[in-house]
């Protein structure tokens, strides 16, 4: 069995992860490389593992070798809910990072076997109580929370292409979920506001009781009925490719949830901490390599030295 | 007496507060206004009037009206180190905010009476224990520190011109301070580094044993032997003018270790969080007008909401 923190094999539950299955070729101002694995399934898997087992869901293409399915198994990932389509080539995205990373150009991408994906869930997944829908077309995140048997705490990331051509499905998918994950930039978009106090505030409005406006280096904000948090980012020293930041920040996240089994205010902000110091891991080499490798110790020594960070006493 | 938070006559050491006064034209997204009282020096003493008494030492020319000194000696600020120069007007700036607050633009400068400017001290400021160095030429804020008797705790600020410009005597002066303040692009300038941690132990190598890193709405960073300390800001949700920000950051954060006479780790990452909320003051109105008014409690309610928002527990 893969390494988990704090896993308990009585109390935690498995988490449901939904996303894209990717090839990425990625440029950033210190090298590039090329047939990386991603997409946001397999970052938000990767993550989530370190805590409890995800269930992943997503679609591989007839390029989709066996090796980087060993992978993921290697880390404890359930692979029932990957559908393999012969009929084409996986997803595959071409994206470069510019100066200081505050930019990243599209330069690239054919959906392949991802254009007619549909994320049908296998009967053993339909009982999960902890479920992550990475930002995949709000109507298919729908169509997993419409095969779910009970209740079940659910985080959903959208990104700014479905604010700007689905805004309404994405507006009645977010009623539905708990935990809203979206970046500063996006939630802004989304509520029209320009303060991200006053976007957080607006997004509750929304519908989810909970939400975390993710601010990239500057860390993160938490607005849940019980009050607001905010956390600064780990600090990364060697930032060598951004890719799957988002998606390993939102695995660990409910990863940590799910294993403790807990859902409240204190757990959330626990599971804060995770999620940024598991982020902080991925963006130190390109695609999972770094997340994939890193083991249980090196994120509980980095929530460590960001519990101390952030200490007034 | 001003009020003052935790203030205790025997134990609280006066500030000596060194910059620029000046009047200020402000234009921002939401409305402009003209012939502000400004200056480094005067939000500093502002800010600093909240813990303990300024000893404020600045240039005045001879549009100065009686009005404004009476505004800072309101405030408990001792003015005898305040020169007035009836050769000319007081220094003048013009600046304009765009949309978002991201960019300043300085539309006009005229240096006036500041221009002859040399902050000779009188003899009742010699004994300072607490200095605050604004952001005047480095050769001035050297002369501060020449003219001083016995040991003080020094704190400095400075602006891009001054790195641009006065490299070397910058690099002189930071080595005979105690505690450096910086921004974020100006901290990545002067040491050549593009990663704001690596910048932050760099700067100390130069001298400073205590550096704080302002990142605007995204906090504080502060690099101290004894570790680190990462603060997020105070929740903004009215930003009018930030003008002043980082000089009432300042002024209130070597306020608060005056008064508590303190420098120690403990006390520094303390006197961050009072900065903190004291500037978040200053930005909701034009120019010093709610940080003069705002009242010790504000600023102690905003201390403890941030209090709140940063603890994990």
């Amino acid at each position: 069995m893969a390494d988990r923190i704090d896993y308990n094999p009585t109390e935690s539950a498995p988490v449901l992860v939904v996303g894209s299955v990717a090839f990425d070729n990625v440029i950033t101002p210190h090298g590039s490389k090329d047939g990386i694995l991603g997409g946001a399934a397999s970052y938000c898997s990767f993550a989530t593992s370190y805590f409890t087992q995800p269930r992943m869901v997503g679609v591989i293409g007839n390029d989709f070798g066996e090796e980087h399915l060993e992978r993921l198994r290697k880390r404890g990932i359930d692979l029932e809910g990957i559908q393999k389509d012969p009929s084409g080539p996986t997803f595959f995205w071409k994206g470069q990072y510019h100066e200081n990373f505050n930019r990243r150009d599209t330069l690239d991408i054919q959906l392949n076997v991802f254009e007619k994906f549909r994320p049908d869930l296998p009967t053993s997944y339909l009982d999960s109580q902890f479920v992550l829908l990475g930002n995949i077309h709000p109507a298919l995140q729908m169509h997993v929370l419409d095969q779910l048997k009970g209740d079940a705490y659910v985080v959903a990331d959208t990104i700014d292409l479905w604010i700007d051509t689905e805004r309404n499905a994405l507006l009645e998918l977010i009623k539905r979920i708990n935990l809203f994950v979206i970046n500063d930039t996006e939630a802004e978009q989304l509520t029209e506001e320009n303060n991200i106090i006053k976007a957080g505030s607006k997004l509750r409005e929304l519908g989810p009781e909970t939400v975390i406006i993710k601010k990239g280096e500057h860390g993160a904000l938490l607005f849940h009925e019980e009050g607001s948090f905010a956390l600064p980012a780990y600090p990364v020293t060697e930032l060598r490719d951004p890719t799957g930041a988002g998606d390993s920040f939102a695995g660990a996240l409910i990863g940590r949830l799910a294993s403790q089994n807990r859902s409240d205010f204190k757990a959330i902000k626990e599971a804060i901490l995770y999620g940024t110091c598991t982020a902080s891991l991925t963006v130190e080499a390109f695609g999972c390599d770094r997340l994939e490798s890193a083991g249980v110790n090196a994120i509980v020594e980095r929530v460590e030295t960001l519990r101390k960070l952030i200490s007034i006493d």
